[in-house]
């Protein structure tokens, strides 16, 4: 199949692709077989589908989310991280032993994710095993990608949000032998003050017995990070809890928030090849604090975004990337460092071909990428004479789901999920 | 006529006033005779508009606004104040001399206005007097309220976007004495560096002899401060420039940002009454900087929210709403003062009864009160037993333009706006 539109990505983080009227030739495995400003001569017999004046860009990734939260979005924000889960977040985790409630928060959740044009997220489900089965079901019925944790939690937090290190094992060993090829288990620690050293060494052992990815908590606030410390004197850093249990790095491995993360934690997530995920909406809500997403790029680390729902007030990738913007912005002005902030490209990669790599070759129009795409129209916002380059940066700041007409997964057009 | 909703406004900042399916009388000269849980007895033969499960709030005001610049509408935004002002704004706000060009671009700023909720507006429009009349004419037909600037300007910036004294005052002595109750003039020097004190002068007269309002840019940006201290070394602050020449109080007076007002300029804004416009979307894009606004609070200086478009990149008060919360959790925690963050139903208020207030009695159902209201439908973000107090704040969060059914503006209903 061959797909003709105006095609923006980013190959690098440091400016937008722009083919005006390009085509892009997909083949039956969903993958890219090729890019071209010219239709080659070769594929002038493929079928075209033309979207004549619209932007094709590539799908949004939502690197931290929690699905369980659903309920709470845009809610209940007027507390700090550790309050925020005790009074709001760990209640409303409760209901989903019942699978009934759970089921049905869940598909809403999934419906809103192909909404916002997030063709493929790494998403926390709740401590409860079944609701979160249910929800790996709701997504291979939608066609989404996703990486579900079942959240483990074993102290700290109350009874009903508990599970046992058990109850863990025995889902991941029974999920981690399914071999989906887009909906797939994450070993999911919720964070340290959480997790018994047992819970967190099994985790450990079982992420590296079935090459598991894992996901967790790093740093995103200060009274959390005082915490971790009491919690466990004997290590050097936040960081260093994971590491010592081999759940920092030893698979890929996704830590949210990162707010302080600096000398020694730097270097050891950067040592351990971890992908920071930047939630900056979630942070500017629970004044967590603002993330040296700069200093993380400089030194290589590699940096997705989150929504972080309900921390994050909206499931859209999209506002994500302007809040990267302009957290970025404020933090330059309001901290010593005076860091660059971050370009429009730059947050667009991010959540585009960066986060997409934690998926495998996701996120660009390259050759051989899985094609993950949303067909934008932006006509309502391109009333006047502007160039693809402000179509595009019109679209991030202005844009919502509604431009959104089309949307791939793996090169399959995914239809509205049903609720 | 007697509106029938679940009505909920802030007749003070600290919590929403919530009145499920409650009553509001309003008279024919649109401004409200009561408000009530049950409707009495003399009131049963009105007739009475039902808008059953939706919510009635205030409408939206946006106390500084750039009508100019709505092109610009989400670009640009990579260049701090002084340099995106010569590099693109002062370039945009040159082609309003062209009047055919400026009815085009102030109908779809207007009807945009309309479409985000935002009944009355502070409006800059640009350099020149007949785009300007132009841009008041389009208001009156909408129906819409607005305080509308002819920008002076004469020096430090290009020729294009430049007037003289004389023109300024031509047209002021002009449409000061229009009579018109909606749509009316405001002294708009553009801020120190591009005023002379002759413009300056002519504007204090002006504002004294007609009793108009005035408007301006205070303290935005820190080389913007360091150039005025430049510029007018006779002075003891920025704000004392326009103290010196009658345009700080002397009238109604709003400035907009202050992100660096505090000490002596803080104690002489409090002094003179004037009202800072409080544009957080724009300080964030801008790298501005973060603006007190709990300090201005806890001082008794009124507040109100503007979107700065295109500084702003969203015409959106609601969204202007949501970032005055989040700006002020990251100044709590990324500055030393950790002054508290403002809650919801406190952003909530600067939008509604504090920016009405400018206009008279607005912004608020209170007897007396003009009928300035929106009807909003959240039936998509209501989708479970969520109560009154938390539709709002989810609506503040996640809802858009595309809830907002009806729109009234002092008692009247305000139809879509012809482009």
């Amino acid at each position: 199949m061959i797909y003709k539109a105006h095609i923006i990505d980013t190959p690098t983080k440091d400016e937008f692709r722009i083919i005006p009227n390009g085509y892009i030739h997909v083949t039956e495995d969903g993958k890219i077989a090729g890019i071209y400003e010219q239709l080659p001569a070769e594929l002038a017999n493929e079928p075209i589908t033309d979207y004549g004046d619209k932007l094709l860009i590539p799908a949004f990734y939502d690197l931290h989310v929690h699905a369980p939260q659903y309920r709470n979005l845009g809610l209940a924000l007027d507390l700090p991280l550790l309050e925020w889960l005790e009074t709001y977040t760990f209640p409303e985790e409760s209901k989903f032993r019942d699978i009934a409630y759970a089921e049905h928060v869940y598909r809403r959740f999934v419906h809103e994710l192909w909404m916002q044009g997030t063709m493929r997220s790494s998403v926390f489900a709740s401590a409860h095993p079944e609701a979160t089965a249910k929800l790996m079901d709701i997504f291979r019925e939608a066609g989404l990608g996703a990486f579900v944790g079942l959240v483990g939690m074993d102290r700290n937090c109350p009874e009903a949000v508990q599970n046992t290190t058990e109850q863990v094992q025995a889902f991941l060993e029974q999920v981690a032998t399914e071999n989906d090829p887009l909906v797939k288990p994450i070993i999911t620690p919720r964070f340290i003050p959480t997790c018994s050293r047992e819970m967190l060494k099994m985790m450990g052992k079982l992420a590296k017995k079935h090459n598991l990815p894992v996901q967790s908590h790093l740093s995103e606030n200060k009274d959390e990070i005082r915490w971790v410390h009491q919690l466990m004197p004997e290590t050097i850093c936040y960081a260093d809890g994971y590491r010592k249990y081999g759940l920092l790095g030893d698979t890929p491995t996704l830590m949210a928030h990162c707010c302080y993360t600096k000398g020694i934690e730097l270097r050891m997530i950067r040592r351990h090849h971890v992908m920071v995920v930047h939630c900056p909406t979630s942070n500017c809500n629970l004044g967590s604090g603002a993330a040296p997403i700069r200093r993380f790029l400089d030194n290589g680390i590699p940096v997705a975004l989150g929504t972080d729902v309900s921390g994050g007030h909206n499931m859209s990738v999209l506002r994500v990337i302007q809040y990267a913007i302009q957290t970025s912005k404020l933090y330059q002005i309001l901290t010593p460092r005076k860091e660059a902030f971050l370009k429009v490209s730059e947050a667009f990669y991010l959540a585009t071909k960066s986060g997409g790599s934690f998926f495998g070759q996701c996120g660009c129009f390259e050759k051989g990428y899985d094609f993950d795409a949303l067909v934008v129209d932006d006509a309502y916002l391109n009333h006047e004479k502007y160039e693809l380059n402000q179509r595009i940066e019109r679209y991030i700041f202005l844009g919502d789901d509604r431009d959104i007409k089309v949307r791939f997964c793996a090169g399959k057009e995914i239809k509205e999920p049903k609720l």
